[in-house]
């Protein structure tokens, strides 16, 4: 481990919690140097819905490779991206009756989410955005300043401003009527709001600390928004893709965005990729205003491509991750009910789950005895204090008992 | 093309000039769906170094993929980052006598930027920051806000402030002192420039019109950064990994940057991969300050490793770059000279060449007479006034000779 | 009328409501060119609150000013500020038990909010501010930045930032528990609300629609702001200097605040002057580095010395201001009850009372034809839904009868 | 002296260079509390270009007091305000062949100059300023924010942005064309420069050190913003109102800005009044978009007629002040002479006149020797390196013979 501790910056995280060179994976399993093998319900933070090395993906990954696909592409015309550009229409929007323009906007998620607070700027002409208390949008400048958590703020070295948070929903445990502030707010023309050309919004909020808005709550957002002429802003990056059920996870709530932020399993393989989708009407670039050099990464939209035909051909993915969901969630709530002075709370939709704890302390020993344990888990909130499951949507029913049992374990060792 | 022009944002442009759809690629050729050739001198704006699908990192990618090697692994230590560092220290770092720690800062060149540019501010305490005419550092928000497009600037939405932009080398044609306007803004309390952190420079401006520092211009800079107690950020994304010959195009400066980003070609196949080195003292930043999803794309760290091993071993590489780029430079020359009315400029370093013309028109429709001959090749410049040349350092002298026709053809058609 | 038509900017305002041109003043009284006598219940937006040319301050002026008294002297040590300095701490400081010192920031309200926001800044290295809806504070672009009204906040032609607004009392009409939201935020370290250098509050919003805070509200404030190490700054520009009946407006509520901002009516006679006191500890600034032409007005401290002497050297004005206040309110109260239909709210404290309409062109209404009648009135409130009260506190009881029957016929002629 | 130590905050700072208590005022003299008379070479900073209490103003504002004349008059209509316009209009504007709409900014500099910052803004719809080296505009943020001096700039506690310094005439000495980065910057499209809505330029910097711009660089600057459509704001807050000569210090140039900021002698007797002239095609604002409390304050436009009446009404005080000017800047000359081996500098126009030293050091002493011999002079530039003068227009030729007789006492005792 030398190497790393040499040359690596301090910066670095996740190898704090889980000191071990990885080497392979497959599944839900990823494997160390010695062969050790851990069940992964961390799956990349959401960027391995369909687990590690797909062999489906895998093949059609190494067949483009062998034959000489082009790698590289810049935001060149492709064989590759044409592909994914039909799928896409005919596997997502269509089905969805959703009208959408696609942006690249880069390799990852913050340039997702870079692009579309740009052209929402570009189309509003206003500067002001509101986005939500604990949001996470990423890290470059622009995302940063959408961003919740203190910390990550404070290393940006200006005043991050342009942004204004409100409640997310539940903030006040039900006791207020949603939106109160906001709305109050946008109507009085003496309130000091900067009018906002747009909110940014995650249908659960996964490093805020897996929290879930309620579908009636992302619905009136919308509405809010219609009423008032702001755009809307969804950040599915960690959250779409099946995440929470369905392709996206705005749909069970029966709203159409202006903007979708997709990435982390769009590529499928882990491979980076990002998507933007715009109304066609916010449409107003002019070529080239936004750019990049990893906007056209093949072997991506191959195994996106192939992850869309495989996985979203039908409404079997959704349903299972549903259930998956749904019985995790019910493990979560028999051992909420099995600790009644431990002030836990089960959180979550689909296969995004946690556990929230008193402490970040306690979160990070149940997730360090899991770790004793072979299972791979994060913690979120703003002081670490959820146990956070995001395994593949792939994950077996005996992943799931025996990752259920670890859980088990683990807290019963930290909670005595 | 439909499916292109139905669903792609117009916010797409090198597609423009090459209205085809490319499907294979091969060291310095593309091919596309109907079998055609072209001779590719952008090599993805520079993130082709080796050429496409070089066999010898196809090869080592291939039998990753097929051993299931972890794809996706986000900051943790894995076998395919310890063999990259490792190399990376051997092959890069100790024959230069560079000490830095290394940031994995996220998939794309922007990334690396943004993390110079909150660390250099971070740890001094500084907004400021100095940028350079016709300078390109990525569009996310701080990467924008330290590049010169104004076009590319616009799109923001927002003011891009805290940075100043002072005159490139040869922005006065050498009649002015380098540094003269600077260096006096600096040493005088009442100037009114704020104090800044950092500088951001790029060896050859690759974006701006091909622009070359020269050699004793970056030793000032550095000498200035220095005296005065800026940070020095260098942006080799574009002009790193052997572009201008060496390795990081500082090193024939004899300067040792605070903080190097580099991106595009360190991924040696085209996978998005950045890093951000910084001198150790600068490691401040807390664990997660700075985090990202797709920061441990090992099939990049794979291809990264055996690209250094195979061109990074012993200077061949360097060399033949450097003889290439004289190569073209002299047949620029000769150019420049046949054509005394055009008032043509011949200009670059190493494999990063270019002609300036006297209009954007001018220097597009030799281009697009260079694609109707079979070979791809860009303008740059603040008014796309510059044909620019980043060949793949891998290409062969046959596809020079072959290249450098087409462009005289090329040149001809549109000189008369 | 043509000079100013001609040559005065269409930015003038309280002219378009009063198209007369007024000469002399005494008292509560104005008279036009014309000699038509108007009765004052502005005040000069409560700069008057001594009345106009109060003929105690008159002859101290007229003397000073006889005698040679220097009277432009930057912030030269002077006669007149020594007496000014020693009778402000006899009357003010000392009998309320406060231990402030005493920066002279310029000559206007907005140089007080200037300069304690700079200060804030500078003592906490923190550059985010906390204002309140509906909050004035100026129109320099640091007061302005902290002001609610969007019509004067578009004026900037730069985005308004660094200032988040918090609900001021009564916002959501007491249903929800106060500081819920504000608090919130500053426990949640992932709210996304950068860390505040300081609250600036009125203690009741004059411009904001005569919005009084309860006293148990600013209580509460006061506390928040030392739980969180927050400074407290008090805007009381408008509502100091006796217009809620006691000098500071804050004082009932049993706060210190760490910055007061005075100006309108502590130069006595409407001349120019302003104040930001400061808790000792935060005198941390440089010598000049907050500095300015008209910081030593003499005449003005010549009669804002006499004005304390006069009218703060005992109770009587606090008490009269109280009871005439109270005086107001009933007969407000009446005129509520005896429009039910209306849904008038009788509004204020002290000196500064109004009635709240259903709409701007109600209230302005009922202000023209109270003009009609001799009487000077004007609005507040985001739209102008407020008629508001701000007389001298020298105001007779006559006089307020007088007022009072044109008030009366003006709301009965415009609301039937 | 021990209640301006007890209870003036730190900030005060010509008091620590005059320890001593002022009282009474005459022309060109001040008198301490002791009857001890100085002769007063600073002049408010140049707020009191008519001398100290002079005669004529004295006895206008006494009458206008004594009669009730309105004092306190918000933005209404007066016969004090008529009487100003009128005598602006026929003094000022028409002899000069000027159009310009005024605007009552508030009470200081400051206020003309954040008016006039707004208005640009919202005429261009950008955001950017431009501004020069060594420029003092003022202390409220949108002032200061194109203020150079690092110290006053530090005070403001949040970036100062929006704002790219410029070399000011001379700043290399003559060694480089006028303007040659500036205008470098607008045409070249990748430069970086934000695109600026005006450029704000004082005629004579008197803080930062009494540089004085050649009339050919000023209209340079006029023609150069002609071109490119840039707003020209002239600050003439200390060098108008005939400190250089003319009324405006821009007449010799031969140039009509597009926006005039005035205040300091403007008032004519020291009171606080400001003016912000502006383009009549420029008055785009909202009525009350920008407003105040201190922007009708008749005493001051009393006196302000009756200057503009009795100076301004034939060019003798024109003629006078050059000619004055000449006889200093004779006898600075002298003095440099005298002195090679001090490498001083004079500098100035008009009465705006000064000797650089080699250190602020240097200047401090023979400043403060001046005041031991009865002479009240500042010093300016960066590090106060420039001893300035700028005594009363009024001022006689005994006063000057006196005045220059101290400074070459005062010289030769530092300089040995």
């Amino acid at each position: 481990m030398n190497i790393f501790e040499e040359l690596e910056s301090e910066v670095r995280s996740y190898s704090r919690g889980w000191p071990v060179v990885f080497d392979r994976a497959q599944g839900s399993r990823v494997f160390d140097e010695d062969g050790k093998a851990y069940l992964d319900f961390f799956a990349g933070a959401g960027a391995l819905n369909y687990g590690h090395n797909n062999p489906v993906l895998k093949q059609a990954l190494l067949d483009y490779i062998q034959r000489d696909g082009i790698t590289h592409a810049l935001d060149m015309f492709t064989v590759a991206k044409k592909n994914f550009l039909e799928t896409f229409k005919e596997k997502i929007l269509e089905p969805r009756d959703l009208d959408y323009k696609i942006v690249f906007p880069g390799p990852g998620g913050a340039n997702a989410v870079e692009a579309a607070l740009k052209l929402a700027r570009k189309v509003t002409g206003k500067e002001s955005v509101i986005n939500f208390t604990n949001a996470f949008h990423g890290m470059t400048l622009g995302a940063l300043s959408v961003t919740g958590n203190s910390m990550k703020r404070g290393g940006a070295g200006v005043p991050l401003v342009h942004a204004t948070p409100m409640p997310y929903d539940a903030y006040f445990d039900g006791q207020y009527p949603d939106f109160l502030y906001f709305e109050r707010l946008l109507e009085d023309s003496g309130s000091g709001l900067n009018e906002p050309a747009a909110v940014i919004v995650e249908g659960v909020q996964g490093e805020g600390g897996i929290n879930a808005a309620s579908l009636a709550w992302l619905k009136g957002l919308a509405d809010l928004c219609a009423k008032h002429g702001i755009l809307l802003i969804f950040d599915d990056v960690q959250m779409g893709c099946g995440r929470t059920g369905p392709f996206f996870s705005f749909e069970d709530a029966g709203i159409k965005p202006d903007i979708v932020c997709l990435s982390k399993s769009i590529g499928g393989y882990g491979l980076p990729m990002a998507l933007t989708l715009i109304k066609p009407e916010l449409d107003v670039w002019e070529p080239g205003e936004h750019n990049g050099t990893f906007r056209g990464i093949s072997p991506a939209f191959v195994t996106a491509t192939e992850a869309l035909r495989t996985y979203w051909s039908d409404d079997e993915l959704e349903k299972s991750t549903k259930a998956k969901g749904e019985r995790i969630a019910a493990a979560f709530t028999d051992i909420v009910k099995a600790y009644p002075e431990a002030n836990l709370v089960a959180k979550g939709r689909g296969l995004a789950r946690g556990i929230e704890f008193e402490s970040g302390e306690l979160a990070g020993k149940v997730c360090a005895a899991a770790f004793e344990r072979g299972l791979l888990m994060e913690t979120a909130g703003p002081d670490g204090e959820v146990m956070k499951l995001l395994p593949p949507l792939t994950v077996t029913d005996d992943e799931i008992t025996e990752g259920l049992k670890i859980i088990d374990e683990s807290i019963a060792t930290v909670l005595k």
